[in-house]
């Protein structure tokens, strides 16, 4: 059992079991435990970390949050007063608590264990100002599951559907709530159209494309609880300026 | 009443009426008369005529087609078979069929009058294989009225609605025939809702930048009648590379 309270350099070292690592998140000297023999966070995470606004008074929640990723950067990046992280599974979640630790962010962050699918059982309705999520893309039409659990269950719809993201982030969400998702542009109708049958109207929404004449590869969306029609869409976000160069937007998004 | 059989030089020039010009559009040496008094096309309506995709033995209907801009750039454009385009004003619809004469066009474009509430009345269903449309953007809650009442009707959803427009592209499109529609982003999530309402899957969509790092002012989408979820996002369109400078892809669509 770790203890909550701060902690000393040492017991910080203790904090890194075998096979894993520590990656600098270059905001206010956070870092991240990962295994990447199981599930090392990708950019979509960094993106949807961009694109959410919290306000000081916010309380939010991750649902899937995995190493912790999101309130981590979340914590660094806004002045939200609170985030809660979300994970099934055991192992992620306490990577997740041991970097919440290793960083002092036991006040501003807690990693509950628990399924997506029973988001408002566990919560309560209308307890959150703010949901995000970085959901599993792919339902079962698409690719090849990846035989290594933790990676699958992060990548395809095994443990929760896209409407089960949807119906709980609007369960838990106060009216006028907030609601930030990062998917596969493919599956846009389909989101909107979730989105608004559990009133989640989409009111922001951002694509991300590799190059600037490319099709994009992510969807960054904001939804509105009880929001009326009419979407802003904004300049896209391009990653590569050139074959392996970053756009100055992408640097500043990760800190650089 | 004019001759329909092809027309000498002289006669065209009595088809051009007083306050009225004619504009070249660089497509087969085809020309459209309009009057800038009353309303002039735009670039919404060269882009789609341009996003429309049509096969040498299709016949499309254009909704709402003014002077008739886009049967006039398709059949410039395209093999497309036959054209029809469906005017409720009478002296739109009027220049619209001057227009087909000027450029000899009459055995491919024919001119309806007739009211887009009553499209699938006026042509039973499923009797084309694809639809477009650059319908009016603006429903009751924005922007001022135009006191002209031509430009009115086409800019501001007075005499149909964007469910008008979509039911009935829907009820006249066979089985697997496409949709083309421009609209305003702004409005994107209703344009998906009501077109997955009447079973015109949205599968193919293009977002128009006036500049590349600016948000969208119009999108470009692709509907399939009974076509299953699952939607491409192409690049952005970016219509200046910078201040009164056309990008080359803007240049192409316009045939300089």
């Amino acid at each position: 059992m770790i203890n909550t309270e701060k902690i000393s350099i040492t017991q910080k070292e203790e904090l890194l079991f075998e096979g894993e690592r520590l990656d600098d998140l270059h905001r206010n000297g956070y870092k991240i435990i990962q295994n990447p023999e199981k599930f090392c966070f990708g950019m979509d995470a960094v993106l949807l970390s961009g694109f959410a606004k919290i306000k000081p008074e916010e309380s939010t929640l991750d649902m899937g949050t995995g190493t912790g990723i999101i309130p981590i950067l979340l914590a660094g990046k806004t002045k939200g007063k609170h985030f809660t992280g979300l994970e099934i599974q055991e192992e992620s979640a306490d990577m997740a608590r041991r970097s919440v630790l290793y960083n002092d962010l036991q006040d501003r962050i807690e990693i509950v264990k628990g399924d997506i699918k029973e988001t408002s059982k566990i919560f309560g309705g209308g307890s959150f100002d703010v949901v995000t999520c970085n959901p599993p893309y792919m339902n079962n039409q698409h690719g090849l599951v990846n035989p290594t659990m933790p990676k699958a269950i992060a990548r395809h719809e095994i443990l929760c559907s896209l409407e089960d993201v949807i119906r709980e982030a609007a369960k838990v969400l106060k009216p006028n709530g907030r609601f930030y998702m990062v998917h596969r542009p493919h599956r846009l109708v389909e989101i909107f159209s979730i989105m608004r049958q559990y009133k989640l109207e989409p009111k922001r929404m951002k694509l991300v494309h590799p190059y600037a004449d490319k099709e994009p590869n992510m969807v960054l969306i904001e939804g509105l609880r009880g929001g009326n029609p009419m979407i802003t869409i904004e300049a896209p976000l391009v990653v590569y300026r050139e074959v392996n160069v970053y756009t100055d937007e992408i640097y500043d998004i990760y800190g650089y």
